[in-house]
């Protein structure tokens, strides 16, 4: 299938989605993110159907395929040339993220793939650069938190201007435990990289520097403290502390000069035993942002059935990278970095 | 398509939903609710594609079809007779519900009708009859909030013993305002009708008596407070004022000798400005029980495609409306009054 | 000290209370909320010298006397009469209240009484009467809520009219286990009847009617749902469970025409750990009033000090008997009782 | 009155409190937070009685006095002096601070002082030296959040180890409107001193440095970002903001090893009107300190009549002068500042 192919299909299936047949979609990695795509494609995006599944581990893929009906590739590479596949959900292991992005601009066919775009800026840069050659917007990363009803509202109260002109951020990002951020530098890139994305998309602005800082000073330093400032002024605090052991927990304030708005994620059961009122609280990020994960899938394959990407694109996975490298920098140096990215295509303006 | 073809299909897809065809919808009323029944099954429901639509209304039919890519129906009985309807969701006015639902029986199609499931608890009864006649379950009623993920999680705590035996239950139910519950009895059997399901599905247990009341004596009598008592010795109180003017309301509190469980909708984000901390309270209900309507809708498609019904089902319809005549019959006594819907037939043995 | 020279010592120290000598107070009963009021009043009220102690049992007389500076009286009746006491709190057993108030009244002396004013409506009747035949206001009874800062609150929300016309009251009064109310009866009477003076109180209405039930039908009735019916028009539904096990606990919302109002104790600390967040919910009810004791000390000894009584008076207490009176009679017969106090003696004029 | 006599009274009044004289109070500056102490001192602590009041301003110093029952001085220093005070509570400009404190020490009187201490840690430590000569703890610093419950309930909850080590602290301590802040500097010294000193003294802990930033480069810095620094190894992150429009508002969060724990002060009563649900926020910080303040003059009354000082002592109040002054040189210079208030004389060893 080649671009054309794609844009057709776009444009036939505009409007009356469900009369044409759904985006058929490859999957490449069925660890706990992977799989959890394949699932939420085939139980709730109509518009979509998995048709190929690809894992390292094959009994790992076969876990993941058979419940969605979908078979498997031989290959990554083969996923993504199969004739069967329209647009490619990429979960596979971050060092892996680059080239089969490239692949799939290769093949023309859309992709989205989870954070991070590519292990450094400058593959990031290389990622972005080939897109722009490619003429569109073909790449979303999985910068899920852009769908989160919560963070939209808190995004839709600050744009109201409700409490005035932005001043302050303060963001918390803790886990329970981490399996993937296992040292200073993947805590920034893999965990903190979110706020990253965030904190400029609620403001719509840029980041200008970051600072990050830990109250710990040998070991793996966890928590840590960033301070990031954008262009527009505003400075943000930022905790991540991914082994918080209590559960995991996303909060999100930003104070302006007529007022705060606060996300603070709450609990609609609460008992009250033995002395005590308490509400639990999860460790699963997956099912903290379930509604979160199902309309990012479901708004890419809208928006790639009508041959465009409307998500968080290559771009914003390319600065994301350029400011966790900042913050990694900044780590080592003890000061505030600066963040810049260069100049933004033209292919991304607003 | 006879009893044995469905049943086929549910052999076949079982396990691998995606690998079959989905199940053909059709949806008679395109009214709010079943507007947004065709939304949510077409939406987010890909087991599911809704083929037909019928309203009295050619117009609302359209505007609800269309985007779905169903075709429309000529009459309710030509959708229910249509051959490419597997299964029916209804969503027309009340008066009409009991005749459909026999119409779907004879047709030997599962469906899912919005409550209630008939006007007067005979008329139910003879649903239950035709139903029981025909061997097998093919209705469900639309208690949806059986499907909320609050209220499920409310009957965890309550079945895992963590606040011992129940001793009483408090309910509240407030609409800002109500354009389909406008008189005393209508308030009872068309908005009260919720608790009297719900509680009594919290508590594994069943109604017993229900009584009543209203602080005003003339006119339309809203706010009511109801008291309901299970065969299992529980006392309920439940308040439903379906003109509370602020928003739309739903809480419960489940108090036992080990503690109390709350149900209490919270909201994720705050502001704080001019004196005060405030969330919004929405006004629509839909909107309110969204992820609750789309467990229903993806639940029943799946069960319906594996040859049973899952829900809420005829005989709880049936029992629904026996107390609901039984607390507008209460209304004017000012007394305790019985609910004895008579026993229940095998089929619908738990 | 007679009549007059308490009005006297009222007049010369209106105004500048510290000038003065402060009132010399004798506290009948050294139990918990005895001892409490001693320490209050010497650890927190200026204007007020506990002068004198008396309590059955010596021990405990001496034990909350002594860091109070004050001397023991050998008798409830000699501490009436004592020189050194200008005013009298009672504390003592309940079928001890109305013989001292007498006493009280017969010497002249302002006097503070713990609820019940009286164990009968009959009793209390005599006391009333004896406080109209002493042509003015001596008398306060122990109803301390209506000094409790959110009490306070949300009776002025309802009066603003923020809320609209008053429709419903929904109140809810847990002890952890009580050592006081040990029957169905004095559930009612001990406990409930803290609901009757405060519900009228919060409207600025009066009881007209009850009715008490119980899920529980035999042993002891725990916990009660009262129904009360105010003259204004107001339901409202009380739930006291006095064996609630997890805390104490005390709430209170009002739904009206434009809105509700809610009192909900919160608490400043909440901790997340291991799974959950949670707070503590205390037992104790003098701790969780300790503000409204404090203020209703205070509140008495000023007003005692300028020759008047301002707060719950013995009409309110003799109202309450009548009601708890007619709420014991509703659990035995299961019907609405009416609430007939008679009519108030221009003495209790508001 | 010399040292040794108060010493004997203090002896004297061990245990029994109310069988001797109440301590006599001379207050010094009756603006808002010196006619409160005088309102709180006259009306909650009846250890204590306000004998002297004197103010630049006669008629205010006039009004404060009067309903307490007290006499005016001619001057601070005339109060000190004066043979019917005590003790002296210092709440005049800060400029004056210093002075009167080692007036009071000449005198041998014990005195509460409103932070600062002085206005440069070289006049505070000239304060301290003085102390120090005199022999014994006569100073207690104005700190009063050491006496408010949500606070010591967090010290409490912290010292438990209920949410492990502590690595974090995240403050917030914001006013509606400032008119004592109102440069860079006074915002620190005068504001956020309050962090400086409730941060080490919440973790038992000393402060090493301090950073003060602020996201406006220009005017007014307002809000300010503080990162402090403890000796233990914990990070603080204090926002300070003096002119949040909204209301006075402070909180406090510790993140632990095992946990976290948060102080936030609640509302009472809430309600739910007009799709919103809301609680007021207050402006004024007296009022949300009441209990603390009446806790600190209590307390303090209690210590000095006993011939001790218990609260926040002179070597705390210079400890922050030193911070306040690293924190107003990071304003400037951008970096870490140490905080190297030299050693502790043993007089205030813990």
């Amino acid at each position: 299938m080649d671009a054309n192919a794609t844009t057709e299909r776009g444009t036939e299936r505009a409007g009356v989605a469900r009369l044409s047949e759904p985006l058929r979609v490859g999957v490449v990695g069925a660890g706990a993110m992977g799989a959890d795509h394949v699932r939420t494609l085939s139980s709730s995006v109509p518009a979509a159907t998995v048709t190929r599944v690809y894992d390292l581990n094959d009994e790992r893929a076969l876990l993941a395929a058979q419940p969605a009906g979908a078979a498997l590739a031989s290959s990554a590479e083969a996923l993504v040339a199969s004739s069967d596949v329209d647009a490619v959900v990429i979960a596979s292991p971050d060092a892996t993220h680059a080239d089969l992005i490239l692949a799939c601009l290769a093949a023309g066919k859309p992709v989205l793939c989870e954070k991070p775009l590519a292990v450094t800026p400058e593959a990031a840069l290389e990622v972005v650069r080939a897109e722009v050659a490619s003429g569109r917007c073909m790449i979303q990363v999985g910068f899920m938190r852009r769908y989160d009803p919560g963070f939209l509202e808190l995004r839709r109260v600050i744009g109201d201007g409700q409490v005035g002109s932005i001043r302050l951020v303060h963001a918390v990002h803790r886990n329970a435990s981490s399996s993937t951020s296992l040292d200073d530098a993947t805590l920034v890139s893999g965990s903190m990289v979110h706020e990253i994305d965030t904190i400029p998309w609620l403001l719509d602005d840029e980041l200008a520097g970051i600072r990050v800082e830990s109250p710990l000073v040998e070991g793996f330093r966890d928590p840590q403290i960033a301070t990031m400032w954008t262009r527009g002024g505003v400075m943000a605090t930022v905790e991540v502390f991914v082994n918080a052991t209590y559960g995991y927990d996303v909060t999100c304030e930003v104070v302006g000069t007529g007022g705060t708005a606060t996300l603070s994620p709450g609990s609609s059961v609460s008992t009250r035993t033995t002395g005590r009122q308490e509400h639990i609280i999860r460790s699963d990020f997956v099912d903290f942002f379930r509604d979160a994960y199902r309309a990012e899938l479901s708004d890419w394959v809208h928006a790639v059935s009508t041959g465009t990407v409307m998500g968080p694109n290559a771009w914003d996975g390319y600065v994301a990278a350029v400011a966790a490298r900042a913050g990694i920098r900044s780590l080592a140096s003890g000061l505030r970095e600066p963040i810049e990215p260069g100049e933004r295509p033209d292919l991304y303006a607003p």
